[in-house]
């Protein structure tokens, strides 16, 4: 493998054009799609359009005449298009921590017989420490029970209310298997939620096949919403009506201009929604959705299996330098992101970020690299592991004439 | 009065010039700021230029090079400028309803003892909803208590946990009396939280000099932050280190990048931050707050006081056409805005929208008319008072004419 080889595999790619549908500095090798998408051309006119027609002129009106309304519906179903469920089982809304909210307590209010929340001791933290703070707010009543990846299954019993996992874990790129992992559930009378967001626009995700029951993501990672974008929630329509939100903001309720005395759930999936959204966030994220369907998600997910592949092949020629890939080798078993340890990940990274190479480091020790599908090429990989491997060269050099010396 | 004197009176006004900051289409009477602030011209500007240069060409690294990770307490702290509060107070996040829940939550936390959020039957229904919905939670342990506004002192016992009022009422534009309600919450032991939705950029508001102890409060209406602008919330500091959100989501943890295995709250305003909030909603924000704090508080409240005023005397001329002034005639007692009760209040605002004069409806009879000391002007509501006027008169001609034929 060199360059050239890889420069021919980006000239065959069928997914190429897409890079110039997106904004990507000169210079940069941007490696950190995982954690905020790049930023589509359309974005911009697109929110240029909505401040000048939609806000600006509209004003008030709008939220009838430009759609506002139904914006979390609409970009809901678009995103439900991309993880195997229907658009009225998806709404965008909020946060990923706050939906997480939402979904928990509603579950451990259908199974009020079963006080535990299982979950990995590794999952992201934010999805720890939301169940922390449920169980905490409900007065010892509840549990929240970590346990590690292996014993997921075993840890199921008919205490469990839900087993709430992330598809795609963040550190490490290992998938879940949603089907098997979600059948257990259900063996045991548990529901099953899944944490999406290092999935959608990374690896198949295919919810109603899987039989999940509840679901959360976030828009600005892959989805390319924009930092900090409106995250999404499924609910799946067999749980529709027996589930609450214990967060019954106006707009979910089934008639929020009736400014009724008493709170109404909104019949489907427009329960979930609280406060008001944010048109403008909304708006974009849009955007980057509807790329999205556009896209062939096998070819997607091939390449982005393919770019992960090539960065293993090209770092194991690094072994030897302190150098560990944490990610499954299997390209089925990881998602589109590959973590390597190094005892000095955080000073590697940095120099690697200043050399123009964008991935991220997470405590204590590892470094990730996260391929979109979209717009990193195969070059780009050559060209991160080439930089890694100078910096690791430098490293082992400069510790090696220091013992000389 | 005529239209020349109303145009005499903006050739006078101090803040007219500000007008040609915002963005308001021609041939529109707008009178709908307190629920939709009109578009700043500089948040076009602004907005493209987080997209080119934070999102577009910093990508990840902005979250610290262009500060986006300060941006909820710095925002916040701008707001606090508005409302009487201390900079470290106040923080921008989620929206009205979820901060509301967070705030309750809280509040009942620290009074186990007491088992009432107290609040006024009309109250602004996410408000109400909101605490039907964490009393729900809570699995019957507690009460929320709804009265009427002139019994809300007399409800006040040693039950109540919380007294969660509404400053500026939502359909009347009665200003509740923040001090003495405040201290006769705390003379019987419960906390005061005040939503200032309609009240920042509307009033005066002394959260400090009242003793308030915990407020939420919306950026879309006169701080003009777009539609579904962030929200923000105040915790006053004797208050900080005591209260936890349930929704502790990884923003509000003391060191997010950590990763660590529990949650730990942040100290002082920022524990109050769930998921990853929205850059280009705070950026849009941010520049509706930046005009506000250019502006002179009192000369704007002024202002709106002779505009409602202008408005009511106007209308005392129409006064045996079914209208009916809901709002107190008295300024000070009034918010930003007036309503009138009309018994086709519904349609005489649909053929005052389609004729230019944009106010709202607001079940079963009321049409409310706002009035943004930044960009409404006096021949504006010269001009609405008019069209208002006609229309009636139209009606009751016809009334007439069918009556007599």
């Amino acid at each position: 493998m060199n360059r050239e080889a890889c420069a021919e595999l980006d000239r065959q790619d069928p997914l190429a054009p897409w890079r110039d549908r997106f904004e990507v500095p000169e210079g940069v090798v941007y490696l950190d799609g995982n954690s905020l998408g790049a930023l589509p051309k359309a974005t911009s006119t697109q929110l240029a359009r909505v401040l000048r027609d939609e806000w600006g002129t509209g004003l008030i009106r709008s939220w009838d005449a430009a759609h506002w309304i139904d914006a979390p519906q609409r970009v809901g179903g678009k995103i439900a298009r991309l993880i195997g469920a229907e658009a009225d089982e998806v709404v965008a809304a909020d946060s990923t921590s706050v939906n997480l909210f939402k979904l928990l307590a509603a579950a451990l209010r259908l199974r009020p017989e079963r006080p535990v929340i299982l979950t990995e001791a590794t999952n992201f933290p934010t999805d720890r420490y939301i169940a922390e703070g449920l169980v905490d707010l409900l007065g010892g009543t509840h549990e929240l029970r970590l346990v590690d990846r292996d014993d997921l299954t075993q840890a199921l019993d008919d205490g469990t209310a839900v087993l709430a996992l992330t598809h795609v874990d963040y550190a490490s790129a290992a998938v879940h298997d949603m089907p098997a992992l979600t059948e257990a559930a259900h063996r045991c009378g548990a529901l099953a939620l899944w944490d999406l967001s290092h999935s959608a626009g990374a690896v198949p995700v295919d919810l109603n096949g899987s039989q999940a029951d509840l679901a959360v993501g976030c828009g600005y990672k892959y989805l390319n919403g924009g930092p900090g974008a409106p995250a999404y929630l499924y609910v799946a329509r067999r749980w529709q009506d027996a589930l609450r939100s214990p967060l019954s903001g106006w707009m979910g309720h089934a008639d929020p201009f009736a400014f009724e005395a008493r709170y109404r759930p909104a019949p489907g999936i427009s329960r979930w929604l609280a406060g008001t959204p944010s048109i403008l966030a909304m708006a974009a994220l849009e955007v980057g959705v509807d790329i999205w369907l556009q896209v062939d998600q096998q070819a997607a997910r091939h390449k982005s299996q393919a770019l992960g592949d090539l960065f293993i092949q090209l770092l194991d020629s690094l072994i030897g330098l302190d150098l560990e890939i944490v990610s499954p080798r299997q390209g089925d078993r990881r998602g589109s992101h590959v973590s390597v340890r190094h005892p000095q990940a955080s000073s590697v990274m940095e120099t690697l970020n200043r050399e123009g190479v964008i991935g991220d480091f997470r405590p204590p020790d590892v470094m990730r690299f996260g391929f979109a599908a979209l717009y990193t090429r195969y070059v780009d990989i050559w060209d991160a592991a080439s930089r890694l491997a100078q910096i690791l060269h430098r490293r082992t050099e400069a510790i090696r004439t220091r013992a000389v010396s």
